[in-house]
């Protein structure tokens, strides 16, 4: 025997590959961190350690959801920002995955020191889709007075509202619709710079 | 005695507003119907007879609180739609009610029946701020190719999107800024018809 007990990391990524596929099967309700720890084979004090409570545990398992939806760039910013959309809108369409968000909302609700760690979820998200509008700004795409963070919340803010809120369906056309619309907002038209 | 059993239109005020209170009082985890039958003086079976699970009684009792937020139509569309969406935020703001929505959000992911009925309160606030839209072009304010529900994505789901979600702020400079840009992408200008 090598190596004997393996190094935190590799803990720390069994650990969590365990939550997510316990939250896949069961949900937030039936979350527990006794048979996490058990499934990945380390003690629930182990666990414990890295996440202080079943909630955060969950935070750092869901997180690795988001991390599936790539973000591509293809130096179209609307037809990216469209597509970015449109793979929001296909989560929040699962009625799990509506669950887990909207256990996540009420978490943070409850605990406020969790809140900080379901916003920063979000926000590595955010990061990466804003990304995008730099991108475009080098290549001449957008103007320079345009708010990139505005443009997305009325784009994926619509989204969220209508998938968790309201419940209208959120289709292709409609996407390009509201994509059209921030961006006009913004002074970005089809073609490039306003 | 003159009418004895009082009308079935007064006792579900009654409920309803006992539920209210309570749902004030310790939130969604501790709301009981048992004992909301006790403190409005019913049976607990005339409860379930009109609401057939606590979290329909619950989603009525939240329907009340959506009506306090007055809609107001003061003839400047842009004003008025600054004005929801600051009366919108304020009210998620406040963590008790942040929780609220989110577990009407699960409770309608995990009860799909329940689901509509959850839409249709939004539905329902959604339609009094569709208003302010028609009322706009019986004023020439605003032009008759704009999608007046469109706009409202954009604005009322950035606030949910800020509230719920990433956690920024939502202040009254952050809303002007976003209802202008909602508004100027439908290409209504700020003079009125676009």
């Amino acid at each position: 025997m090598g190596g004997g007990r393996p190094r935190d990391t590799g803990v720390e990524e069994r650990v969590v590959a365990v939550a997510r596929e316990m939250l896949r099967e069961g949900g937030y309700a039936r979350f527990a961190v006794d048979q996490v720890a058990d499934r990945a084979g380390v003690a629930k004090t182990t666990v414990y350690r890295r996440w202080p409570s079943r909630d955060h545990l969950v935070v750092a398992a869901v997180a690795t959801f988001l991390d599936d939806v790539a973000i591509e760039e293809t130096g179209d910013l609307r037809a990216d920002l469209v597509r970015i959309a449109a793979a929001i809108a296909a989560g929040l369409g699962q009625p799990g995955i509506r669950l887990l968000v909207s256990e996540l909302i009420a978490a943070g609700a409850r605990q406020p020191d969790l809140a900080a760690s379901v916003y920063q979820l979000w926000a590595r998200r955010r990061a990466a889709s804003l990304d995008l509008f730099a991108a475009a700004v080098g290549q001449g795409e957008q103007a320079d007075d345009v708010d990139p963070g505005l443009i997305l919340d009325q784009i994926i803010g619509a989204v969220y509202y209508r998938a968790l809120i309201t419940g209208d369906p959120v289709d292709d056309d409609y996407l390009k619709r509201l994509v059209s619309a921030a961006l006009a907002g913004a002074g970005v038209s089809s073609g490039g710079l306003a």
